[in-house]
């Protein structure tokens, strides 16, 4: 394989991630950090790498095989990842479970109209537990599946907090409840729901003059983020935030457990677990073998838009086919 | 998709394995279990399922549309994989590592000569442990993989001592050992080798008159085998043998550490994980859902032979591409 010319579009937590991930592959390139903001500005946090601005992805760029899409799953990659598939082999890491199926059908309609390869949903969660999930319930389907997420940083639900009147800086934490995992373990999570597997542990700094009970109250009372979870807010300064919860650690477990053969008397369980001390620079990792997947894809032809579950776990590789370095991994 | 018709060639803990997987798998229908031993016999453990002689494999038997071959890797599989490739789509687990790519030649040539799709190396290692082992490394380039077996029976290992003079019967477990696990989970495991991270506790019945320490020592110091491993001789009775030691558990672990970002600081670990109660049993579920993925393959005329890296995990699964059960995974 030729270096592949990887572009990445947005230069947050994930963007910086996959510039880390494609600078360290012997067989990509950094085509360009891809920035909405000055680019003299990010060229200050890129440390050498070059750094355009977004306009240039339309026209007079630097050439770009694959194009690493870094926004966020609410505002950025509903409109830049239709808008971009028609114009390059795309990757993004789109989280939303509920609008997959419509941001798929989106990006699909936009790639194959332009005669490009996309892939979404590529990260952790989803991405590899989605393959795991997979894996698991095609080899066992006599069985309940769980996943688990934590103990790590929901990036989610601290923005959610960060958003409440009151709240200067906030991190949310998912935390997996031990007695839940091993129900699960056990074969006996039927009833699991994600609040009895979880609970949520918020650090909090206030403004000034902010009344810490009800910003308690409007934590604990959020529907859908932590309405249904057990929710700890701890209150602390700005320094405490910053010098105790800088960093976005995560992970989590997917698990099946069932039976084989006729009976009951056989069981099987598989558990998948990832323990991240950075999140983004791992899903950052992910996005960029992904690129090799859908410049591959490209060069085959295979115009639209993948998941990791359309995707041979080969084409994910830095050698080819039938390599012996293919071979060790069999 | 329409009630796949799948055969089983080979009726010994294997095919029991994925004649229980198919019977119970709605979207399939078993369509004969095809044997080279007398029918009537096979007939008599097959409990009612459909059993042929296997030459009716060749003419004028029930009508196959996928065909799992459940025979052994150092003498069927070699000579039964390439001749039914070519006319069937086939599933194999051939699992004697070294020998996978010649195996995969000869495959893919007969596959691609009948029009046929052919997957090899099913089943959990080779099969799902070999997605997961590249999974890991595209995810997490900078890091070590270590595969750990265990503990369980090695069916491979168990037989070399069943054929030594003097042994009537034998069991040979394979079990990791946990300094080494810890080594591997802390990222410190660069120069384990399988022999110091697995020993080998061995059961076997003698024959009448035959000499303990004899035995003992022409098991020890089998070469490839038991040679290069911390191994545990224990000598019982044929009795004993079979009340402890009848069923046929395994698993194992994959486990990748690494290193994400650009320093040092930043550490990643992924740990996928079976328990199995059944080890033929649970193989045989894997090389059913393969039976999907064979048959996928051989309808879009991607035809030639396969391992499951080479196939988009939603092939295994028994719904299509964009369903709902397809989303609930992602």
């Amino acid at each position: 394989m030729e270096r592949l010319r990887v572009g990445i579009l947005g230069f947050g937590n994930l963007g910086r991630g996959a510039a880390a991930a494609v600078s360290q592959s012997p067989d990509m390139a950094l085509a360009g950090i891809f920035t909405r903001r000055p680019p003299e500005q990010v060229a200050a946090e890129a440390g050498g790498m070059p750094v355009c601005p977004a306009s240039l992805l339309e026209e007079g760029g630097p050439p770009v095989d694959v194009l690493l899409l870094c926004g966020g799953s609410a505002g950025d990659l509903p409109r830049q990842s239709p808008r971009y598939a028609g114009r390059f082999h795309i990757v993004d890491s789109f989280d939303t479970h509920a609008r997959a199926p419509e941001h798929f059908a989106a990006v699909d309609a936009a790639a194959r109209r332009g005669g490009r390869a996309a892939v979404i949903c590529a990260g952790w969660d989803p991405g590899l537990f989605s393959v795991l999930r997979a894996l698991a319930l095609a080899a066992l389907p006599r069985g309940e599946s769980h996943t688990f997420w934590g103990e790590g940083v929901s990036q989610g639900h601290s923005e959610a907090v960060r958003r409440l009147p009151g709240v200067l800086d906030a991190r949310a934490y998912t935390v997996p409840i031990p007695a839940a995992l091993e129900a699960a373990r056990a074969g006996e999570g039927a009833e699991l729901t994600p609040g009895s597997m979880h609970r949520r542990v918020c650090y909090v700094a206030l403004e000034e003059g902010a009344e810490p009970e009800a910003v308690r109250r409007a934590i604990v009372t959020m529907p859908h983020y932590f309405a249904d979870y057990d929710t700890t807010v701890h209150f602390v300064t700005r320094e405490e935030l910053a010098r105790d919860h800088s960093g976005l650690p995560h992970g989590g477990l997917v698990l099946r457990t069932g039976r084989t053969g006729r009976g009951e008397a056989h069981r099987a369980s598989l558990e998948f677990r990832l323990r991240l001390d950075s999140n983004p620079e791992f899903t950052g990792g992910v996005l960029a073998a992904c690129a090799r997947a859908a410049w591959r894809l490209g060069q085959a032809g295979e115009y639209g838009c993948k998941t990791l579950l359309d995707i041979p776990p080969a084409l994910l590789l830095p050698f080819e086919q039938g390599e012996a370095e293919y071979w060790k991994l069999i």
